[in-house]
């Protein structure tokens, strides 16, 4: 199989209000090298709980692929850059796959 | 970063069978507070094997955040409000990501 | 709860060009009991780095949930019946959820 080249990865979701602010966002982390891809999941709808209360609204999700080691920085760039007072950013951990895919995931993405 | 006031969360998909049954098993997960938020994700097709067949149906897809000590009570909840003999509950776990988000999601959930 | 009769689990990420090329893959995969089942997620717009090039392209998302020793398996199958030339397969760790469907998912698949 080789020596593994690969850096641990992870998914991260982040929800967006509409599409033109997630595909502004999603053209600024990959910019920033901070992943090396973003699908926009569209026609999404959102129930949660804010301020003691449920509340029902339309959003898109942002699935964003990208090394472990740049979560914070992630994290940071889309705190600046998201409309809501608290952005959804919860990483999952890649535990494998094709392996030339996630050479080419480390090599679109800053060290 | 402060001491880690968080908990352990997860990502859980629970696929349904149209709108109107993921609106009303979303709702209920909020309102027991099983979970802090619900995604519905629409015009979901899926392919399965079931008793040898090959199947095809229209579903959506929920992706429910909440923590992972709540998942034996959310798994029974589904299982008790879903129409399928076995829904499917499968727990993604969750490494990392916003604080403020992580401890929103504690905050929107049972102890 | 009875003796853990499941299997290491995952669910798997494949995106692919457009519907056609989606479904044909999820049925392969299922008639060669690859996985137990394949969600199909329309209308995905990506975004990604390619060759020093920012790329913005229509997608859909595979979902496939299967047995963490089919991965290898399951990744040649994807290399070997997709039209990319790097095609996405990233498997996400189960860590828990219904034993009912995850026992169900075991049976669905091949040894």
């Amino acid at each position: 199989m080789g020596e593994n080249t690969i850096v641990p990865s992870i998914v991260v979701y982040v929800t967006v209000p509409n599409r033109e602010a997630g595909r502004k966002l999603a053209e600024s982390i990959i910019k920033e090298k901070l992943a090396a891809c973003v699908n926009i999941v569209p026609g999404i709808e959102s129930l949660y709980r804010w301020q003691g209360e449920i509340h029902q609204d339309s959003e898109e999700l942002l699935i964003i692929k990208t090394r472990e080691p740049l979560l914070e920085a992630l994290t940071e760039h889309v705190r600046a850059n998201h409309e809501y007072e608290v952005p959804e950013v919860i990483a999952l951990p890649i535990k494998g796959g094709s392996l030339k895919y996630l050479e080419w995931l480390k090599n679109s993405t800053r060290d």
